[in-house]
């Protein structure tokens, strides 16, 4: 999984029947040892994270392991908002 | 998913019988934070998209499971048409 | 997918009996908007495409959609020889 | 799979039923080569590693072998702790 | 697929049930084309490779599609013993 922040929101009413009603989030990654910065993507909200929170995100066909979506064309989901993050840089 | 703009087509006379009658476009992802120069990929197009749209894109087996194509070799699908992109640079 | 062009041959005598009697090509990556070095990586053709034509190759899981290779661990399949492409650099 | 350092742990109380009770970690991938600095991402821990352990990490699909996890939304799985890397640098 | 080379042995003793009796060797890859330095990764080695040769390695779900491992949880596996490669740049 990895670790993004919710950078912004994405609207498209032309798309795939089995994605209506999903809500489509912008990610920006985040790397908790050197900082890198990461291109952004889109995940599937179906936990209710807004923008500004911190995020675990799956991606891959692991995606589409939440709610009965094994047939929807979804490649990253939000999984968890997450509390907090303890990093030892030893 | 990924963000994209639809630069190009591709024509394949010669190829996987599965993949007859499918449009394949060219598209240059798009990072909505860092505007990192990503490469090209090609994408199978499916809701009528054109040249110049900004597209949403799923990757991976993902992208098989859009109507019925669960046994075509293809890797990357477009899943909508995007409407609008909000974007907080926190 | 991607575009890629056809740089080279592959031979493997000891291999994964599900691979006997399968071409293995390598491909240089093609990116058409920032001409990015993109490296190299190997194909199964099945198409009878040959060094130094352009093609399109599916990768991951979706590689194994062709003619009954379900079981064989490949990871990368030639899907088509293209005709031609055509970039709109707006 | 990938070897990495344990750097960091994270807590998320809000998350997909199907994650819960597991221990998530994360992970500074080592590039036992070129030592090239490469992003953290986040994985499922069920052998018991902890911060500073060297481990062996699975990612994609298959991170959802473990223990009866086939439909548990992940993507990367701690599969062993190392004992030793033994590298030749010809 | 990706050619590289074996450049290592890894030890794991605390590992998943499912791994146990296989061999992990740190794999350089190799790119043809432009000699990119690329981060190593770790492959099960079922065909009997050794240090410095060069193997054909899979990656992704399509790597547990060797001798009855679907239900191991590995992404990466090695798949021939490279005879020679030829190299075309035109």
């Amino acid at each position: 999984m990895i670790i993004g922040r919710i950078v912004g929101n994405v609207w498209a009413t032309r798309k795939e029947d089995t994605l209506n009603g999903l809500k489509f989030l912008v990610i920006k990654p985040m790397d908790h040892y050197y900082d890198k910065e990461l291109p952004t993507f889109v995940a599937v909200d179906t936990i209710g994270a807004g923008i500004g929170e911190i995020v675990l995100v799956t991606k891959g066909s692991s995606a589409r392991k939440i709610l009965g979506k094994d047939n929807a064309p979804i490649d990253a989901t939000i999984v968890g908002i997450i509390d907090s993050v303890e990093i030892d840089k030893e």
